[in-house]
């Protein structure tokens, strides 16, 4: 039977690797450390291990005869660098050694990553090494790695060479490894008494510092062991070099207990200082272990989730949520980090905020609200550098750049490799204004589920205005249609650039972008009304934000031209008269044709003038609206949806899909499954399995897809569960096979911490004990008042 | 008639200079600039002119053969450094030139200071110079100076020298020039475009990057002048030589627009990047001007306070608020300060953390909460080291540090120079433990005026505990007396350090320690009652709390010690022992007698000797507690406080105070304000006028008294109209002198902007417009609801 709560791997296979890295890191929000980079790595310099928050520097690269930046999130050094040898033999390497047996094995419920190898050398002797790891969710400086040596049929001189590695670059992803990746400069190495070492490293543009302390020490029997200690101090390397007697079957232990401090971290006074200072506070592995240990059960509490009759779905759940908090966290709130597409540990798109939060917040909303606010101020301290982007664009408000750097600079590549055809070609796809609508409907969905209104007065209306103020602006009207138009932008499906010809220019009138902008504006509206008199007119007066503007908004709002053609939403004005794509053939000559765009490319045709989407584009609106709101978004805008318009516009792209983004599963799944549970489950599946079975074939070595891995949670917890917040009551409407037993997740709503149960034919609401007051939880048109510690039911 | 907006000094007086420095600053809660540092300044490297949030150094000094070190605030680099000369000949020097008329102005209203002098040069040339210069609030990394010339009698070569200067140091405070004030280091400069230039600097040991980018314009008729352009590239000084021909009678006007940023600010690529990018930004100096003003605008509606018939107390008023939000503001919400007891534009005390909060946050709960959660945060990032100290002093929980330096840890002195002596002094005032009951107490504050039950749950909880558990932890059951003790401490009072013969061991069983100790242990009880039940759960489990040691506290808050003697609290155990000082012989001998303790020990005797108290210690208890309240908790300890003990209480220690804080005086007025209404307007006076008036004698200079200055707006916010936020209400019971006319203010009340006004015949509050719900307000026993739009009064 499956183990809900353990990814197993037998066998060791050089091949998967580096998806076994990418699903194997642990983390806690701060810092996060990717599986084998220790001794048994096959190719060290492609897993250099360790991550860290809100670090990024800016390197100045030549391509194709230009100058391009590259901005990147840095790679902090490797601390898990670990090796052994026998008796002045060579170092163990895995890829020359006889491995009698491996097993990998990531703890979920604790987020330790213990591996355990049986290894015979050269010379015959057989060792088996277990290795433990963890990087505290308690202590967010810490990490710790515990190693245990048993030679079975030997004894003799056992040597461990046990360092800080200052030495990484950024090289995970190969089509980057032409562009620098070098990031760190070495500061210094210290030795600041026997057991412990110190490696300080500063960023080489951004200039951070980063320390980096290690303390030691070997163990055996329940007993400390002296061995004799060498230093080893070469360049940005720093460490121990240990010699010791090791005697047959009696294990032999190395506790290596490191802290990370950066400049940007609060509460410092230098990060060497604090490196060092906390390094002998921490106690032995077990010590950081049980802490750690404790602080994940509370998390997973707070995290529940499970379904009677499906450990394996349950499993990959758990498996998503470990990754969502390692990239954020509570550890991660104070730091000045927003939600990484790749999460902390993936170097693929380089660190940069992309929209993914869209995905991502609904699961935090629920249970760490808290968590959620602080990646909203990381988007308002951007603001002001969105609204130079829209003055120089030529708009006003907020224009949220697509690929947002470090200090919320537009950081999308001006060049980009097709790896197909080896090209590097010009990418418009900044043209995403879209993701200004992201911001805004997160602003939004926070507010709906807090009723926070210190943060609507300071921070979110201010955001909500200014993006639908950039929206107001970027419209233009048409006479001729006697309606406003948006043209020159790219929708989430990001094959569709321009039209034939105008390939960087972006296309016209994107049914999501302008539906969602009618959205926003009329948000933006109804904020304004949402706050005190007094803070309105501040607001008002400091954005110079006059009536003539606000009724410009109205008009907009309900005059936005939204493009059908055969009575279904068009995607863009003009998809009509695109061509259709012989799927089928194209499907036949490459197999895999998720990057329909790359293949066209070196075909030299362009994915431009055919009706083919990488992913889910008109059908977001079906995502992030109720069929009911969308209708009544489109009707305000004086247009009718007829309900067999859903279903057909569904069916029409789903058929035009080359779903080259993980998170077109997550949507397809979410508007099927009130429709066609047997297709929807297709795409759950799909989405359960992007990384784990790394259905793109080799995206996830290079980083998991952290937007897919949430929204597959949230697919279970809202979709499946028809789980809605809205008017202060909470509103069930499950859809949920009776054939898969019973779901239960926890949810915290106004206060209340919640168990949702829900089985084929019922679903139940239990409140946790406490002093709240009672809420309303409505089923299918049943309304019950939920006291604390009470339960209510409803039948289906 | 009095100006209630403005500042006003005529006439230079070097001799003052300082304390008009300090008064003068203008800042934003991110920066501040102090007055004179440019062209005119006396002493130009007293008065290095520009301060910034956050930024630590820590040096090491040898005093009296003893290796200490020396955490101080750093001093950006001069951003004002301005300098003119006609003719080639000398630069102009105020202290040399011939001054005609000097004339400087604060405007509270905008926050801008002008000055404006006539001065007539050896050639007998009258120039009139008039100088404005702002901190923008509406974008914090900018300030702008402009100065206009007017030849009034002659044409002729104008040169101006302007500067951005790195050398500084930190130099104020004359007793800490002996140590170690150079904290810079130069990165480097750059010219990047013809008006502007370049400063990169690093703290030479925390390693935090600063750049300043300084873009300078000369202007005339309302035209651009270009004058001849020189560069000044002398190691850390970088900037402009400009020479023009100046006509007379004809005015011209240089621009100085400046940006600052450093590698801890949020959203950055990197200081000296974003400080460029910014610098063309940001218009010219009027654009600043009227945003920044329009930013004050609005808080001066947030922090409104009139009083009719006092403009001058107004004025006095205004100044503390502009002081108290030039040190923090929403500026610094995302930046990890805290409030440095002398701004942070002073440099005494180095601008480490005590408890200075105490008095400012009751200000900022009732306008900015959301800034007050920021400053509480900085306390609970700080949690970690203040568990450290607790535990390496023997004790449990947290003891937060009595001077907290950046990373929280204690960074009191370990010897202080006695001017009157000459001696460098062991210094003990860390037995401050009461710093961690002024914590405990904010957040409860916060919590009250606030109901932030996110706040509460993730961190006030938290720390509320953890507080709690130092207090269980450091109280010892004396048998003799079958009651808990608390040994070896120190009160607000720092005249007492220890018992006559043990200097520096502190006393036994302070009053208002013990009492505020029982307060917070009964607080941490009842905070696990507020939490839901699964949130206590996990916050007893985090921090191993278990049911015995509660039971502890309970017993703890029952059964804690409190001194009496003659019907009155003791300050601390033994204090009834000591000797009566003569303080008329030492009034008479000395005038000036606030700082006792040093005039004592340069007499070779020590103040440990006598009931002599530096500021209010046992009456702390009557400031921060109701007398019913304060009645209660003596009660629940089994001690009866009759009513007549109150007034005897007072008397006895008023009578025994030098006043050597500027805080005394606070406490006492408030205390005396409900029975002695004249006595009380004596300290109202003093608290008003310990910085404008300099009532110490130099220390303003150093650096204003925040706390006591939002402590004299406290004063009339919540002593005089007897303000309290109770029980879900608003309690008003004014004590108001009727000739004083109506006073009125701003405060924010669960969510409502009320205005309060008060005569001596009636109370009125007024709600601004709104939708929020209805809210209770009593005044004397009578309730009235209060609707968002209306008013409520009641007759006196």
């Amino acid at each position: 039977m499956t183990d809900p709560w353990v990814v197993r791997y037998e066998g060791y296979d050089a091949q998967d690797e580096g998806r076994r890295e990418a699903l194997c890191t642990v983390g806690n929000g701060y810092i996060a450390t990717r599986g084998a980079a220790a001794d048994c790595a096959a190719d060290d310099t492609h897993y250099p291990g360790t991550y860290g928050a809100g670090l990024f520097n800016r390197l100045e690269d030549r391509i194709e005869g230009r100058t391009v930046e590259n901005e990147s999130m840095v790679n902090l050094p490797n601390w898990l660098a670990t090796r052994f040898r026998i008796d002045g033999g060579p170092w163990f390497d895995i890829d020359r050694a006889e491995i009698l047996a491996y097993h990998q094995e990531l703890d979920l419920r604790r987020a330790v990553l213990t591996r355990w190898l049986r290894v015979r050398d050269e010379a015959g002797r057989t060792t088996s090494v277990t290795e433990r790891r963890l990087v505290s969710m308690d202590v967010k400086h810490a990490c710790a790695l515990e190693i245990t040596y048993v030679p079975e049929d030997w004894s003799g001189r056992l040597e461990i060479r046990s360092v800080l590695d200052g030495t990484v670059g950024n090289t995970l992803v190969k089509r980057y490894r032409a562009l620098s990746g070098d990031h760190l400069a070495l500061v210094r190495t210290a030795v600041p008494s026997p057991e412990s070492v110190l490696l300080e490293v500063v960023t080489n543009r951004s200039a951070i510092r980063v320390a980096m302390a290690a303390r030691t020490e070997v163990w055996g029997n329940g007993r400390r062991i002296e061995p004799q200690r060498g230093i080893v101090d070469e360049g940005a390397v720093v460490g121990h070099h240990l010699t010791l007697d090791a005697h047959r079957s009696v294990p032999v232990t190395l506790e290596k207990i490191v802290t990370v401090f950066t400049g940007r971290d609060p509460a410092i006074s230098e990060p060497a200082a604090e490196a060092l200072a906390w390094l002998p506070r921490l106690g032995r592995f077990d010590d950081l272990l049980e802490r750690h240990v404790l602080a994940w059960e509370h998390l997973w509490e707070r995290f529940h989730l499970d379904i009677d009759s499906d450990g394996a779905t349950v499993r990959i759940l758990r498996l998503h949520l470990l990754h969502l908090l390692q990239s954020v966290s509570l550890n991660s709130v104070d730091l000045d980090v927003g939600v990484p597409a790749r999460g902390l540990h993936g170097e693929a798109y380089r660190g940069h905020i992309f929209w993914d939060e869209l995905f991502i917040f609904p699961v935090l909303n629920l249970r760490v609200p808290i968590l959620t606010r602080s990646l909203l101020r990381y988007r308002y301290r951007r603001l002001p550098e969105a609204r130079v982007a829209a003055r120089e664009a030529g708009h006003s408000g907020a224009m949220f750049p697509w690929q947002s750097g470090s200090d919320g600079r537009e950081e999308n590549q001006s060049l980009h490799l097709n790896p197909v055809s080896g090209h590097w070609l010009p990418d418009p796809t900044a043209r995403q204004r879209h993701v200004g609508i992201a911001v805004a409907y997160n602003v939004w969905q926070y507010y709906q589920v807090t009723d926070d209104r210190e943060f609507l007065i300071h921070y979110g209306a201010e955001m909500l205005l200014e993006i639908a103020r950039f929206w107001g602006s970027i419209a233009t009207y048409d006479r001729a249609r006697g309606r406003y138009v948006i043209r020159g932008v790219m929708g989430p499906d990001e094959f569709h650039t321009g039209y034939p010809g105008h390939e960087q220019e972006g296309i016209d009138n994107n049914a999501y972008t302008n539906v969602m902008a009618s959205w926003v504006l009329r948000r933006g509206l109804e904020t304004l009304h949402l706050l005190p008199a007094q803070e309105r007119h501040e607001l008002l007066e400091r954005l110079d934000l006059r009536r003539q503007e606000l009724e410009r908004w109205e008009v907009i709002a309900r005059t936005l031209f939204v493009p059908f053609h055969d009575g279904i939403i068009s995607q863009f004005e003009g998809y009509d008269d695109l061509l259709e794509l012989d799927w089928d053939a194209y499907r036949q000559k490459y197999g895999n044709i998720r990057r329909l765009d790359r293949i066209l490319e070196a075909e030299n045709d362009t994915v431009n003038r055919y009706k083919a989407s990488k992913q889910a584009d008109a059908l977001m609106l079906f995502y992030l609206l109720s069929a009911d709101e969308l209708r009544e978004v489109l009707g305000h805008l004086g247009y009718r949806l007829p309900p067999e318009a859903i279903p057909r516009t569904i069916h029409y792209y789903l058929d035009r899909t080359s779903h080259g983004s993980t998170l077109s599963a997550i949507v397809h799944s979410w508007v099927l499954a009130r429709s066609e549970r047997g297709r929807a489950q297709e795409f759950v599946i799909e989405a359960l399995e992007s990384d784990v079975a790394d259905i793109q074939g080799g995206t996830t070595a290079e980083g998991i897809h952290l937007a897919s891995m949430a929204g597959s949670v949230d697919l279970f917890q809202r979709c499946f569960s028809g789980l809605e917040l809205r008017q202060d009551r909470l509103y069930l409407t499950p859809y949920w096979p009776e054939p898969l037993g019973a779901m239960e997740f926890a949810i915290r709503y106004r206060g209340h911490p919640l168990t949702l149960r829900i089985h084929g034919d019922c679903v139940e609401v239990q409140a946790a004990p406490g002093r709240q007051r009672p809420i309303e939880v409505v089923c299918r048109g049943e309304v019950a008042e939920l006291r604390p510690g009470a339960r209510v039911g409803f039948p289906l």
